[in-house]
């Protein structure tokens, strides 16, 4: 198939159809209608907005979630913001049938309506970046700027996440860190289309920097300063936010996602395939993978405390990080980690070492060797050197104990005391767990090497 | 006990009787006429003289090996002094019974008298250390000079010699590297008595030069070239040979040798016991050994080319530590080696490894990125640097036969190529290398902690 083929395939799969649009376009008025009734009876002072890929109608077929942005005014104050917006989410939900409550920065209604899942969030009515008091305020600017510059590009914007998603580089969420659907939304705006967007792969990379809201002629010095701080950090991508210099919309891509856009755009563009868009599941046996290498799987399964992703995943990468550095000390060689919610990776080249380790001591005619020749149990020469026998635990298993015992190992700070108590697993994890661990040995995750390329 | 009593034992044992005196007399006193007769027959110009232990009356009870030179006058011809001397060789050992030849510098015959082992050797009648021009000449100068010093200490050596043989620190071949009987000798004259050397035990490695023939006065010279010569390779002591201020007595001393010399000398003289002098034999299994370390030993079985000691086991010795490198770059940790004439033990942490390796490659937006990516098979991210995996031999004895293959090692001119045949043993060796093994493992070799101390 050439290229022109692969995509128009994409395409019939993706586009909404004419009944699924009016389902959506339906399904939309009357939420929209159902929550001025709200307002209305609440008698607030607050303005419904639908924001994201619905709104923007940039959703592919088949993708239904909505958000339902309840706006209060600038003046309103965040306490009543939030007591007011949760009482409108909670009316509202019952009004479009079962909800439950959802916690972010604060606390929201999530809702369902016609088999859709429809979250209900308060924010500030904000009309420039200026204005931004919460975290879900830029939701309102973003929509709008998106569908002001986006001129009837949504399918391109559909293709581009489709492929984001194929190539599993699609989503900021902390556990992804690839790229985000505004992210997407921006690149076709700036560089025209899906295609010109994968031919830019290695450009954009280069160039760093995409301003497509021309903040640097509007607002240099806070721009300027936006990519200062996220040059220091080294991001892949500096992109200004069309709706706020302040901030990077790639801040979370990591480079192995980028890397994975960047491996896969190159591969599509000289063999285009359906399968970019589409793969079939990546499925395999963790224990072939184990007996294939030769090396071996440590899990940590623990009961995580209560905190939502983006605090906790970052403090079991670190806690994961210091295992693993811990073992190296003790002499195991860590292949790589993985981790999830509740559960750390570690891939080592053994799970048992000698009982003993050898010391090399002092100088055996000095009184620092006499004090060692003293101190060791058995104690033997090497050319000068006084050596001795010290005795360690040989069980991989055994060494985390006691490396969990003494306390020797960095770790997330929430994270470090039930890490103490995870049951500790040699080359077996739970069923649930069995093919996040063949894409953790097979290393499939940020693999670059198609096998169908 | 206390150390008066232990030494009186101890000499009880070693002193010859009187009976065993006669004896040795009367051998020496026949086989010295045999030697004039010999050398009548044969009309040369030579004198026979005894050289050793039993010439300069320091033997040990039972221990009767002799040794005959055939001193030829200076203007004798090296070749001459070879022809005449085997020839004369041929003829004495006849007259003693059956002989056979061996080697060192210049063959000589080696010959049986009344149940004991006569070594007959030709050399130049030297008469100072200027005169020397075989290695062996030096003997009778060695022997005159003990004779002449030694007042009556004759038993103190004989302590001292017994105590060296208990402690496993006598004997200056090169599979020893441990006190000879000369510097046993020297050491006693210098020092005044068997307790006296064994107290100056930290004083002489800490004074390092010993002038007993006072040396520096009389040819200071060459006495600071052979001090500066010996500091240089580092020899734990410098004895200038009384007979020959260009030789340090005690070049052959190994750290560890002279290691097992100080610690005995201090536990002896804390806590003496006749176990110094007549130490039980150190058994142990080895496989218990291994067990309990939790360690492997790979056992290389060769067939050494015909060298004599002197020769090979420094080739061998090289070859053993450019294996361990070979080892150690492979991944496997090496704990120790030991060798003889035909084996080499290596004693690692596992037998087997994973049977990958992962290599970190270049940056993967980079030319270089794109090399390795298409160069290797399974190719990953980890940040902003491409993975990939490299498959590698897992068991020891594939890795070790692919660097036998790849001579990817270094080792001794003679023994490279037959060490490439070896045959590789895996936590076993044959019955004649079992105690070896254990000693090895035990480290029982160079331990200087004794567990009756």
């Amino acid at each position: 198939m050439d290229i022109e083929e692969v995509i128009e395939e994409a395409l019939q799969k993706i586009v909404p159809k004419e009944e699924e649009e009016r389902f959506v376009k339906t399904l939309m008025s009357e939420i929209e209608e159902k929550a001025r009734e709200t307002i209305e009876e609440l008698n607030l002072n607050a303005k419904p907005y639908f924001v994201g890929s619905l709104a923007k109608n940039t959703y592919l077929a088949g993708d239904h979630d909505l958000d339902l942005f309840i706006a209060f005014p600038l003046d309103t104050s965040l306490e009543k913001l939030r007591e007011k917006g949760l009482e409108a989410g909670k009316v509202l939900g019952k009004k479009l049938g079962r909800y439950e409550l959802a916690y972010a920065e604060h606390p929201y209604v999530r809702a369902e309506y016609k088999g859709v899942k429809v979250d209900i969030v308060p924010c500030y009515d904000v009309k420039s970046w200026k204005d931004v008091r919460t975290a879900v305020d830029r939701s309102i600017l973003h929509t709008k700027w998106v569908i002001e510059n986006l001129k009837g590009k949504n399918n391109e914007v559909r293709l581009f996440k489709r492929f984001l998603k194929g190539i599993k580089a699609y989503g900021s969420e902390i556990y992804v860190r690839g790229f985000s659907g505004y992210l997407a939304e921006i690149l076709v705006i700036e560089f025209g289309s899906f295609l010109s967007v994968l031919e830019k792969a290695d450009f954009m990379l280069k160039k760093k920097i995409i301003d497509t809201g021309k903040w640097m002629k509007k607002e240099s010095e806070i721009t300027m300063k936006t990519i200062k701080r996220e040059a220091e950090e080294d991001k892949p991508l500096i992109v200004i936010d069309p709706v706020d210099p302040r901030r990077n919309v790639a801040a979370n891509l990591s480079w192995e996602r980028f890397g994975l856009f960047y491996f896969s755009s190159m591969q599509f563009l000289e063999k285009p395939s359906l399968e970019f868009f589409f793969p079939g599941e990546k499925r395999g046996n963790y224990r072939e993978e184990l007996k294939r290498k030769g090396t071996h799987l440590v899990t940590l399964l623990f009961t995580p405390p209560k905190l939502v992703d983006d605090l906790l995943l970052p403090q079991v990468e670190k806690t994961a990080k210091g295992l693993a550095k811990a073992l190296e000390i003790e002499g195991f060689k860590v292949f790589g980690i993985d981790y999830g919610r509740n559960f750390i990776f570690l891939e080592v080249d053994r799970v048992e070492k000698p009982r003993i380790e050898i010391k090399r001591g002092p100088l055996y005619f000095t009184s620092h060797g006499r004090r060692f020749y003293e101190k060791n149990e058995k104690v033997w020469i090497e050319g000068k050197d006084l050596m001795a026998e010290k005795k360690v635990g040989g069980f991989i298993v055994e060494v985390l104990e006691e490396i969990f015992k003494k306390g020797q190992f960095s770790a997330g700070k929430n994270v470090k005391e039930v890490i103490k108590s995870s049951d500790i697993l040699i080359d077996f994890v739970p069923k649930p767990l069995a093919n996040e661990a063949y894409l953790f040995l097979s290393r499939e995750k940020f693999n670059v090497k198609r096998s169908t390329s």
